[in-house]
């Protein structure tokens, strides 16, 4: 026979926190704490499987459930010498949902199930306080009519006001015991009106109901929502935890608290908590009375004038802290625990692992390895990566008032204020006179670089996670909030629409490029802190991982700021970004415009000094790493001038028509330029160009130390690389004959197309490295966009289509196939290949755990997610590595 | 030891016809030729393994060469009863390359040598006439010296120009033998002058030289370039053969000739051919004097008045009839030979299969069949399919004289000439009028179908063999250049310039589109006719083939005309074809600017009698057919009006501001279109579309009797499938409840992303059929999109990276593995699965082996490729099913 109700807390304990599957997670940590013999009052758990059936059987229960959900109850009923629905000593309990993993606000609780005309006396004269027993029933009534009836919450509220008015009387706390039993009498009459038939008085009818209600909640629309969001499967289903009611409301003698083992917000190491003086839970978060801190230490630290519990109940709370001990010493994690305290007497009524912020995250996880309460690999495995975003960036101040205007796509970590401005010409002259800046454009190019650079954050109205100006920033650590959709800009008015109302150039307004959140004004921030704490996990999760950590970087600020946190070399150096400085693109302008080899070869060689320096400068930052320099990528007409005063000056100084560059453009101009004439195919039609590259790279790296490896992106076919190959290593040649000196370098390619990828046998004959460029892969792969994506992606991550954006976490299902077949394909045919990731998801810990998976060498991320990186790799290798790390994860 | 060299025709025969990879098609004939015991002058083959030799060390040939070379010529010395290089008895040679496949013109040929002044003398003394011994040895200096010693062919003809005039002649036949020895002294004399050395006179160093300049030619440019052009791989190598020379040219009782042994014009059984008595093979070819027939039928079947060789040297003929009439029987196909008679005696100097029309194919192959010298099978594997196009479309006259002014891809076959037009309306409203107009335009949209649709040919400047211009008129049968670069169309002065010259509206141009070709004026054409052999031939086809051909067609022509064809069936139906109607644009339009749902779902179902009568009458065309619908597929801005009067009617009829309606289009608009918001996306967003479609095939269906194939685009995830099947099905439901009656039908995908591909076993589970859509799939593989990759394949093919333009050939290296993979998940998921091809490549005959090769159960087609593809399935099926009959087709 199943055994679909596991005792716990009373006459015996049957379950224990690893069985957080099928008890749900509440109720695996009840049974965990009675069996460590902490008080918890007596109760039982109906488990998850218990749901599953409810659903599969058209919403009947297992056959056996009844007679084991009376037996247990029996149990409690000995326990507590209480008998459920007995008018003289009634037992009274709670009934509350517990899914495997929290799901806060999400599902329905129902408080001392029980009670009724009868008990309610039988309560009064127990307790000896008939107010508290009518005040308790008119709670119950509520909360069920609510939950397990469908009545309407303002109807129970509105009764209540009445009767206040009546007795022209503002506070719950003045309404008197026979105030509550003229609410009651009239509660029972609306419900009666509403439902047709009198509110359940039999306490078997109303705990069953309570059940079935918690069951049904599980598929109620805003649970289903929030599941979605969460990533939980459906069919993980809730376990029904049925509990003896204990009660902090009985007197001065009572108490109820919540508590964090250490401090949630920092992670210091003391008894962070709050609690009521003869309350109940809810009176705790209601805020209607101010809560008291537990310790003095607590007490002092928030300069609070009212007693610590460690002062007003040192008995209870010696025994408190005691659990605290117990608790941190056997989860070995820091706990967020409720209790109450009943006559003096303490019950605990929940445990778990407490939510932290990431600095807390770091500071205990560093301080448990410390007290030897985890190894190391344990605390790697407990801090979230994401989560080191907050160290790296400002954040908001949490009591800064804010009044947000709109919501877009968390681009790029941190929060900023600034003058808004809607060019980047603006914004690089008012922030050289010192102003701080807000770019806001509806989208960005690369011709707006300088004035990304130059803004504290930067907001657009259009473009997804991958758009060029959340790269952009994302890469130089700006906030950056993309997508926007509810503002619309207006370049010629020179303003921007939002909610009817106009922000002009020069209002302030505030970004939080770690929600997407748009604010009116200036918001206070908090500057980030790197601690010794940071430091020291990051030199763990170094010994741990497997796979190298590098950049994506081309500018010298970002080579800096990646070297800084960490980056063991360059993964992916765009030359292209290079073109765009005001002194080359005159020069680039007139290689595209050349309509000969001999003139291209021209116009290339006037960029060849330039770009030399710019890989000697960056060479030198990156001395004695790898450096990946990726030769030119995007279509031609990317650099091509399109506003009609770029035009005039390109004109004028190349001595060309303007009917003529018009032509070019046109020409130029692709239907779909994603998949057009770009990547190697320039470097097939004008070798000139990679040449001229080839060479630059060459001669820095005789002037430096790095070993550079050459990357020719796009390939298709073995061919292209073969072809192109050969001319770096013409080029590789000569210059090493002109300099008589040479430096070691290798030769490879992107992987970003699926024919590549199916080909990788043949490809990797010739290269000898791949990067995965996983943005490109996943277009291809996909068929998708990414700057067109956003008109429905949102849809399709709510049809559950996508689980994830797929261009910020892998699409390992389709995506990852890919990479698996080209590593496999690859390694069978040059066994030393190397391979990297350099796509966007290069940054991200699940898409990082994959490429742990497949086996790549290293990732590549924009500097500011090398932290991330470094610890994600950690979390993979132990994930993968060691299985037992895994183990104690999950039981966590 | 390695034999480099083979005799035939003297002491022994050595080689045969299938040993044409090691002797070449010539030597190898010229063997197979001897064994027959036909009188083939003595000689040697050189092998093509020696050619390899040469280029793999440096130019070297392999050591034992010489030593067998000089074997051979002593066994022709022998069997000729002359030797080399003696100045009483002469043996003279012709070297001559021969490759694999013929490759005519592209190589060298040197005639008589080992003529010098003293076997000039033995020449002249032997055939008792010392003129044409002179002639003879100025001719082999002409040849030798242009092709072995690379002296200029203008230097010898200045010297005989010289001559003549010194003389006062004018023909080379007034040229007497001592005016022969002085032209040949002033050779010498020029060579000595031009090389610093004399001309060789030593025989063995003529021999050797013109081995070597054969050799040399293979890497010769344009040889190189006719390879790549005709896909013949460089590691082929030539042979080379060294024959002894016989002479048509000693007298009256001498003749040279070249015939077919049957009309390689319309393949009628009869010996075809011409003569020259007197003559050497280069006069036939020259021009000079005019050919005579061989036989009295051809003299009166070309109304010639010149005797036949039949009648001029009927026992000769007698004998030369007696050789075709064996080669024919041998080798089972129609020969093409050259031959000479020197005093009397025949000589067979080449025997090869004969080119032929297409027209000439299918005769030949069907009279062989009724003949019993071919199987029905051979007959089917001999006929080209490509070819057919010439039998479906008008053919320009060969005899016309044409001014060919530009030349674009062949885009859609069949030639056509008509009054230059600029405009889609401007082309209906002539043609109205009963004018044959021919539609310029720089590309095509799907709003100019009417345009095209009375145009009886389209020429496009810009797009690709698979651009909208070139698919439409395939569909359509219209005769189409696309991708015209070289000529120039501006609409504001209704003019199109090419070459400088200016060709305005009105003007009358003719196009082949099988040639991409484009003339000026009106070139006369032939109109097609089908033969009873195309139906004969078409019924062995489908006898034969294992895959049904399907076509592609929306419209109740081309329906027609597909079934007409032999089509079985539709197997894509584009309904947003229908969509462009004058009467429909508009609600479709509307349907587009709905913001919401219920307004959406109006404008839709304004659509739905339209499209429900659209699918009515194309079911009864295809009665008891399968017709595959595919549900919208493109970006919907493909309907917006874009043109201002476009906007102005619309904004008019729908009662929008033209604001709003410009701000959708600017929302509309994408980066990447064919990634973008379309094909089953839309369907996620807006399904009331796919709604409406559904509901319009089902109300047709139960109308007519067809089985509907409902196919989902642009799929990449099995989830996207599950909810639009949901809805297909739902909506089946409905209209069978509604009209109380139900139909058979299906529902599946295309497969045309490399995810779908990869996650075929998932979708399979909700997919009753696949349909490979090869265009989206080639572009998203290879990342290239087919409207932009024109400005980089060329180059692309030249190079060799593909080997043929992928979106015309399937690239089965790439492409071709996603369709393995999707084959076998989509079978291990669902056995019974159904699949096919939709793209263009369903009718290309090298795609169709590939589609035979996995095992689909058919292929998609425009309707004018339909008896291609039956013919190609047919020999895809053979070539694979049987192997002796692939083997057949390897020895022909």
């Amino acid at each position: 026979m199943t055994q679909w109700v596991y005792q716990f807390g009373g006459e015996k304990t049957e379950g224990k926190a690893d069985m957080r599957n099928l008890l749900g997670g509440k109720g695996a940590n009840l049974a965990e704490m009675a069996s460590l013999g902490l008080p918890v009052p007596p109760g039982f758990t109906i488990t998850t499987e218990v749901c599953t059936a409810f659903y599969e059987n058209n919403k009947d229960y297992p056959k056996e459930l009844k007679g084991q959900v009376a037996e247990a109850l029996k149990s409690i009923e000995k326990a507590t010498g209480m008998v459920f629905g007995d008018p003289a000593n009634p037992l009274l309990v709670s009934v509350r949902s517990g899914a495997r993993v929290s799901m806060p606000g999400m599902m329905d609780t129902v408080l001392n199930l029980g009670l009724n005309d009868e008990t309610v006396k039988g309560l009064a004269e127990k307790s000896g306080d008939e107010r508290f027993a009518w005040d308790s029933y008119r709670r119950f009534m509520t909360m069920y009519g609510d939950v397990v009836l469908g009545l309407e919450h303002h109807d129970f509220e509105d009764i209540l006001d009445q009767h206040k008015r009546d007795m022209d009387i503002t506070e719950d706390t003045d309404v008197t015991a026979d105030g509550w039993k003229t609410v009651v009498e009239r509660f029972k009459e609306m419900a009666q009106r509403e439902l047709g038939k009198p509110f359940p008085m039999d306490p078997e009818e109303q705990l069953w109901g309570a059940i079935g209600a918690v069951f049904s909640s599980w598929m109620v629309p805003r649970a289903i929502t929030y599941r979605q969001i969460h990533d939980i499967p459906e069919d993980w289903g809730t376990a029904v935890n049925v509990q003896s009611m204990v009660f902090g409301n009985m007197g001065d003698d009572c108490a109820t608290g919540v508590a964090f083992t250490r401090d949630p917000s920092n992670g210091e190491n003391y008894f962070y908590g709050e609690y009521l003086v003869n309350a109940q839970g809810e009176d705790v978060v209601a805020g209607i009375r101010t809560p008291q801190s537990l310790t003095i230490h607590g007490k002092e630290k928030e300069g609070s004038s009212l007693p610590a519990m460690e002062e007003v109940m040192p008995d209870v709370f010696k025994q408190l802290d005691d659990v605290r001990t117990k608790l941190e010493t056997h989860y070995r994690d820091m706990q967020d625990i409720e209790f109450t305290v009943q006559q003096g007497k303490l019950y605990m009524l929940q445990t778990r692992n407490g939510k932290r912020t990431a600095a807390a995250a770091l500071k205990i996880a560093v301080d448990m390895v410390h007290e030897n309460l985890i190894t190391k690999e344990q605390a790697l495995l407990r801090i979230e990566p994401q989560a080191l975003d907050q160290l790296l960036h400002p954040t908001l101040d949490p009591m800064a008032h804010k009044q947000i205007i709109a919501k877009g796509l968390p681009a790029s970590p941190g929060a900023a204020s600034g003058i808004v401005v809607f060019s980047a010409d603006e914004a690089e002259a008012r922030a050289k006179d010192g102003e701080k800046v807000m770019l806001c454009r509806i989208e960005t190019s690369p011709e707006d670089i300088h004035g990304m650079h130059a803004a504290a954050g930067i907001l657009t109205t259009r473009g997804g996670m991958t758009s060029h100006a959340a790269v952009v920033a994302r890469g130089m650590g700006r906030a950056c909030v993309a997508g926007c959709g509810a503002i619309t800009i207006d370049y010629k008015s020179n303003a921007m629409i939002v909610q009817g109302a106009e922000i002009k150039a020069g209002d302030i307004i505030t970004i939080d490029g770690s929600t997407g959140e748009v604010m009116l004004g200036e918001v206070a921030t908090i500057e980030p802190e790197l601690s010794g704490d940071f430091a020291e996990v990051m030199s763990w999760a170094d010994e741990t991982r497997r796979m190298k950590v590098r950049t994506n970087a081309e500018t010298p600020l970002d080579s800096k700021t990646a070297r800084h946190f960490g980056a063991e070399g360059i993964g992916l150096c765009r030359t292209e970004h290079m073109f765009f400085d005001a002194d080359r693109i005159q020069h680039v302008r007139e290689m595209i415009f050349a309509t000969s080899a001999p003139y291209r070869r021209e116009a290339v060689e006037k960029l060849l000094p330039a770009q030399r320096g710019d890989f000697v400068e960056l060479f030198k930052i990156m001395e004695g790493l790898p450096v990946t320099v990726r030769l030119l990528d995007p279509p031609l007409h990317e650099f091509m001038p399109h506003e009609q005063k770029d035009i005039d000056t390109f004109t004028k100084a190349a001595g060309f028509e303007e009917d003529k560059v018009r032509a070019r453009l046109a020409e130029l101009a692709e239907s779909n330029p994603m998949l057009g004439h770009r990547g190697c195919r320039l470097g097939i039609s004008y070798p000139e160009i990679y040449e001229m590259q080839a060479r630059a790279i060459f001669e820095a790296a005789i002037e430096t130390s790095v070993t550079p490896e050459i990357m020719i992106p796009l390939v298709g076919t073995a061919r292209e690389l073969e072809i192109l190959k050969e001319l770096v290593d013409e080029t590789a040649q000569a210059v090493f004959k002109e300099k008589g000196k040479s430096v070691d370098y290798i030769v490879g390619t992107m992987i970003e197309l699926p024919r590549a990828a199916l080909a990788a046998d043949k490809i990797a004959e010739h290269a000898e490295f791949f990067s995965f460029g996983t943005n490109d892969l996943t277009q291809t792969a996909l068929g998708m966009s990414r700057d067109d994506a956003g008109k429905f992606l949102p849809d399709y991550v709510a049809q559950g289509i996508y689980d994830k954006d797929p261009f910020t976490s892998l699409d390992t299902e389709g995506v990852g196939q890919l990479i698996e077949i080209a590593v496999e394909r690859g390694q069978d045919a040059r066994s030393d290949i190397k391979l990297g990731i350099c796509g966007e998801h290069g940054g991200d810990p699940a898409s990082i755990m994959f490429c742990e998976q497949v086996g790549l060498d290293y990732v590549s991320c924009s500097p500011y997610r090398v932290p991330i990186a470094r610890l994600a790799a950690a979390q993979a290798a132990l994930k993968l590595g060691k299985p037992e790390a895994a183990d104690i994860k999950k039981a966590a």
